[in-house]
């Protein structure tokens, strides 16, 4: 099969696809990959590894999306709508719920789209969403805790204070892994936490673990 | 010299003023002990004992205030002013800052007493006031927790809390020994703890070793 | 339906059926419900909040028991049979494994019973059951170390110990939710801590999250 | 005396000299304080409340640097040089050491200099300097953990990793207090920490209290 | 049915297959249970012991291995194959995946093995195995430990280093019992532990309940 | 002046009086240095090394101890002791309190001798010794652990235990450096730790820092 990476083109977004190590796999295999010129520089995968695990470099996203399939990291943006053909397959996250625009063009053209965040393992557990809600755990609290200094228009606070001054209060909603990685976070760096959770045996489970409610 | 170890009288006083080894080493120093009877009991120090490590049992508090000086717990009660003779000399914890009344006796009756509370060693330490405030601070919590049970009188607050139930809120004033060792009692049970100090660098201190401001 | 509240009757129990969140509820769901007057007062529920959340006062047990159906929290106390009349549900604790006496009454009177201890959830938990246990557990320690103090009777250990003095040992059979509970605060103020348990797995969670066998 | 609290002017200083509360006690000791109209806006001490403290607000740093004392945070800055006139006193940071071109200038207008970094208690401690090192310490790790982002141009790393990817590792030059301040929240962020000092006993004190070398 | 104990004769191998309190429920249970002279010694199970819990001792092994079933620790010696008997049933450790030499011999003599590292409980759980490898693991430690001192011709590398002196690095190769029970004693004896596995879900287990990736 | 470093003769004893490094300061300041052949070589100081930082390599101790200052790590042995001559100085481990021997012998040559376990810095503590401390503290409950594995000979004690099997006890005698290390190793094992001192201030430092009494 024809197997298409192209560049991610959504701000900020560094990541790709596949990485060169997945492409060896494919095309051991016997499939044919193309790779979006540059596609993986942000991270350090030059277009010379990719070419080295066997993969064809192409220099436009328009080749890219010849393939039969497509594997990327975030949905389709609106600038890759028309590159798109009937009956193509998609790998990457997709979070239709919250996007009815990019749901209709995807039936439109007639997408097999399967989308990462949904794919689970034989324990009902989300291999390919859990890894990203613990950096976007992580990541929360040391954005939010930067957010709060006054140079960058916060309110001055120090999340966890100094000897004589007050740490600062976070309240967390949900102890899913995205809540309890932040809630680690934020202890480390001295805060009050709160987590709040309707799943009670959740909040054991924390209480046992990590000694917080 | 003639020493005498009275049986306390203040109510829910249990201790005594010399342990049946402490006898053993004043004895053979060449001094001569007296201890009322059952003095030392509620403690599991019984006549017996003090007699095999050579006190004289005597039977009422009358006799052993003969003694020239006298070893006890507390700072000597309304009750036991008459039984003091000039001159005497008393080991005890006095307490006087907070107490005219007794203060005014001590000189009346020209008492040589040593406080407990201000003995200091060559550190400027308290050797025998640190321990009673050990046990004060840790006592303290154990008996405020209590205290706040509804079957008590009390609130209804568990300080801990349980998943789901906000834990209770201890402040504390002073981070001296009792303050310390209450803080540490109240973080046990899972108490949101909050400690004040003038003394920023004792805060240090804390937060230095118990991660704590 | 009739649903009825009563005023709890056995000694030290400050608990009340439903909160007046809980009666808002049965209420928009067109039930009528019943509350016995200061039923909730003990823990800050008054007959005013009540009625706001659409309860009716009324002011004898006799007239709750006319309900349909009872909901309170601890089994039916002798004085409480001759109210209850045939058919009528009730939704309480009943432990009748340890009480045949109850269990005879009950189905004299052709009860149905739900026993709030025995209700569980879709992965077998236990929901009105645990947290019952978190507080017991957590309590016990505290009623403990209160029954240790000298000036309650006890044998004048202090759990913690301080430097110096070896601290108390406490021995917990069973590692279910109130052993575990009691644990971490006997941990928590300084007791030497031993858990026995025929489940050795149990012993292993117990292990792995809280560093003790 | 009369005493003046300009407002900062160098970047990103948001600080003030004096806060409120610490006027009124200058205001009831008989001296006069005027402050820079806006001087703690950034800080939440508005005009109002100087004035409710015994301050007289005055609308130019000019007339501030009348006063016979200046308080205020940072050294003075090269505009300020023209306010200050001979043998005027200053309080505030001065960090003379690097900088000769201040030093050069406080000499020739025969300033009256007092450095808050060298102010010591009676046991030779720094009490201005070490809560600055302390905020310093801690948000060092905020900052630098927020370089690191990709997004910020940094090489992608998060400093506590997550489960299956490497932690970051932190090398700390100095075990001082913004060292062990900056060390207590990498840990906290989950980051590999190595403190590297050539006080042994100082390296011997942090591995007793913090489990690291 | 007669159940045979043997003494155990691989190298440094201590163990025994029953403890006398086991033989005991045997015995009551109507069997009969024959123990080879001393197969207890060493581990404080003397021939006395066994015999008051109703065993007979006898002094051969060849005596043992007439019984019907024979209970032991470890499996089949070389030098055991010859006392075995066609349809006798063996209960130990077998691990014969890894040792066909032993497989074609219990198959040759019509051995019924139960091999306890393959036991089972109603959670799939192995109530019989994981014992041996939480001791291996806890044990690898202490002898890796040992093994790294210079006096034992090691590299002279103390696990958790002194301070000012790098702690030793320890890699962990499997994320399951063995390898956690060995991360805990490497991370309490102070070295710089990763521990690797496929398994992510696993690790992060770990990292939940222990705090390391 | 000359300097002598021996090749150390103890049995099991692997270290060398000064590092190549050292050498290279002392010769810096003009000081000529003699090494004995291989004197480094069981730590990774080569010869080659030692000539590199600008020492002479000799191949007998009879030739470094012609030098005017010897610097080694254990006290001379009695094969040394012809070795030395009168007025010669020696920088090592002495240890002369339990060793009347060496004493003596030291005292008939007029030997300079500075033990290193008696040097102090400016706030009196033990530069040289405290490192060795804390190895000897560390390595002692590594040591204590595998001699008590039955095929050594021991018990068959694992101190930490596992779930289900209680863990051992370790009593410490002393709480100073060698105490402490030992206390935070065995800990680390899981055993069950008690430290006796009389120093109680120092039990209260360790009660402080690491929760343990």
């Amino acid at each position: 099969m024809l197997i298409g990476i192209p560049k991610e083109i959504k701000v900020k977004e560094f990541r790709v696809g596949l990485t060169p190590n997945a492409i060896k796999t494919l095309v051991e295999a016997k499939h044919e990959v193309i790779v979006e010129k540059s596609a993986g520089e942000a991270i350090g995968y030059t277009d010379d590894l990719y070419k080295k695990n066997g993969a064809k470099i192409v220099s436009s996203s328009k080749e890219v999306y010849k393939a039969e399939m497509i594997i990327k990291v975030k949905e389709p943006q609106e600038k890759e709508f028309p590159l798109m053909h009937e009956g193509q397959m998609f790998f990457c996250y997709l979070h239709l719920a919250s996007d009815p625009n990019q749901t209709k063009k995807l039936l439109e053209k007639k997408i097999v789209g399967v989308a990462f965040e949904t794919i689970t393992d034989d324990e009902n557990r989300l291999p390919l969403l859990v890894p990203m809600s613990e950096v976007a755990g992580r990541l929360a609290i040391q954005v939010g805790a930067t957010a709060l200094q006054l140079n960058n228009g916060g309110k001055g606070i120090l999340l966890g204070g100094i000897p004589g001054v007050r740490r600062g209060k976070v309240v967390i909603i949900g102890a899913g892994i995205v809540g309890v990685e932040a809630m680690k976070m934020a202890l480390g760096l001295g805060a009050e936490v709160t987590i709040l959770d309707r799943n009670l045996f959740r909040l054991r489970e924390i209480d046992e673990c990590m000694g917080l409610q």
